[in-house]
């Protein structure tokens, strides 16, 4: 995606590539998949004026041959960085913008090893801006996501009453979601009873009476969607309840609060305000632009100043926890064009069980 | 584990503290699960002369809560560092030890906008070496990692005719693991066909005709194991199980080889060796440490130094692959002690359905 954007900006800052580099196997590296579609270990380079291209271990080069970007095997035994330079016959390099927020000191030392005279300059914030903005091909992928999402959730909560442990729900939603040919974007949560108050729980307890949260995410052709849904077990009683639909209605109305221009930080104000009383038991952010990374931009926390803008995606998601109780959160992942549209349309209706 | 050596350290390298930072909410930063047991994001500060401590994010308090270190809030709206920088007390902070395969250029600008005075030294070479060599409890952990993969694989092909798709028998490996309470080491490679002479395949064909190539590993207790199998499907010829046999032999035989001094690299070229006519079909590593990540000292490959030692667990996992045709690799978990003993135990004997 965007590929031309990144060569006219690297033209106007005279950066002679962006490099982007992954040299761990089981990592993806997000501006490589994005710009390149390849999502395995090694390297995308992005010179200024000439045709962009890959440097894969040997192992990897038929995976890389499969994308539409130029693959070159890596000489053994050398640092992937002198093939690089091998290929772009050029001495006189200047800058090298890099992603600063995924290189690593280290990393970035035997990248200065190889170009000594050059400069490195960080291309993390103008890659994040780029991917904040989703293409239409882009939008296709989200709300195709969200679609199948919405199918397993639906099915998930018709066999509620057969997960007798957490993890046994947890696996529901990672068969499911492989029998549709997508991956998952995170491991899902599924929190029962106490577990519930812990936001990012991964324990594993048989499936306890109240409140249960179901975290779920996952990606279509290398783009994530992201829901919760919050079900009760057990009888429930009037002030849960009450918390309930407290909270789902303060999710909507949040919604409704989305236009364009606003900031993400007055949108997280909002969400507090409305919390009221409860504002102390919202631990976390209002919500996070989703892409090709599960958390993007742009940011809907306390201090973050990104403006909402057209085609924007991003997920709206309050919650309210007891420490050691119980805790709830509903979230959508919504596409912004004139208004917040929500991609995720599972029923957020309290279900009981 | 190895805390106090820690401390020891930081105390002859006159090093304030060591900071170990995870800012992903899906990453797992593998120095603060070693040494705190705790696996979430946050900080692990390790102090020369005082008790070492956590700071998560509000909303994994009571996640870090359950470790033996102490665990701390971080200030809302302040970097985690400056809430380091209170909980320390301490204005002279002169040396400051990080992981600098771990902190990009990014978070390492974050840390100097702290702690403005001090410097930053790398102790990923120390780390990796103090995880190099695994302590009783770590040994146990691995091998009850590998007994439970080993009976996992061993219903997994007695259950192969079931499987139409990769996908699915990869499906099968995840559910298992989860069933025995462990998680996946990484994601399961189920490669047949063509798709075999991919080292990394991550295709979902249909299981189809020729060598198949399962790659699996679990994490009990956040210890892993890993294990390669290559099977047949449909009627094998001559040369196949030839080959087959050929390469069943060389790994057998570099494990002979192992002794306690000699070197990865050593190691790895007497496998090159030993492959003869197909030295240049074996595309990547001997093999590789293994603990609290998959890839860990010592490395097993061409240009590697590393000594072999007693109480290293690493891989052995020669591989011979054909491009566009086939591949196979056979790969054991070894623990050293006085000989490379075998820790994972599944049949290496072919297996064709």
């Amino acid at each position: 995606m965007k590929i031309k954007e990144m060569e006219k900006e690297l033209r106007k800052k005279k950066i002679d590539f962006a490099l982007f580099l992954n040299i761990e196997f089981d990592a993806v590296e997000p501006n490589i998949f994005y710009f390149s579609g390849y999502s395995g270990s090694g390297a995308l380079v992005i010179p200024k004026n000439k045709k962009p291209f890959l440097v894969v271990h040997e192992m990897e080069y038929e995976k890389a041959k499969k994308t539409k970007i130029k693959a070159f095997v890596r000489k053994k035994g050398k640092r992937i960085t002198e093939t690089i330079l091998g290929i772009l016959k050029k001495k006189n390099i200047r800058k090298i913008a890099i992603d600063k927020s995924f290189v690593t000191l280290n990393v970035h030392k035997a990248i200065k090893k190889t170009f000594k005279k050059a400069k490195t300059t960080d291309i993390s914030g103008f890659c994040l801006k780029l991917r904040e903005i989703k293409t239409k091909e882009e939008i296709k992928r989200i709300k195709e996501a969200c679609r199948i999402s919405d199918s397993i959730l639906r099915k998930f909560f018709s066999n509620l009453k057969k997960f007798r442990t957490e993890t046994e729900a947890k696996t529901f939603l990672e068969n499911e979601t492989k029998k549709n040919r997508c991956s998952m974007a995170f491991t899902p949560i599924v929190a029962s009873g106490k577990n519930s108050s812990m936001p990012h729980s991964d324990e594993n307890r048989k499936m306890s009476k109240g409140f249960c949260v179901v975290d779920f995410g996952i990606t279509y052709k290398g783009y994530c969607s992201d829901t919760t849904r919050t079900f009760y077990i057990g009888k429930i009683n009037k002030k849960e309840k009450e918390i309930y639909n407290f909270l789902l209605n303060v999710q909507k109305e949040v919604i409704k609060k989305i236009k364009l221009g606003v900031r993400g930080g007055y949108l997280h104000s909002e969400a507090l305000r409305m919390l009221n009383k409860y504002k102390n038991n919202f631990t976390h952010g209002l919500g996070h632009g989703i892409g090709v990374k599960v958390h993007e931009l742009p940011n809907l926390t306390e201090l973050s100043k990104d403006k909402i803008q057209k085609n924007m995606v991003f997920t709206v998601e309050p919650g309210i926890y007891f420490e050691n109780k119980f805790g709830i959160r509903i979230e959508d992942t919504v596409l912004m064009e004139n208004k917040a549209v929500r991609l995720t349309k599972a029923t957020k209706d309290l279900l009981i069980v």
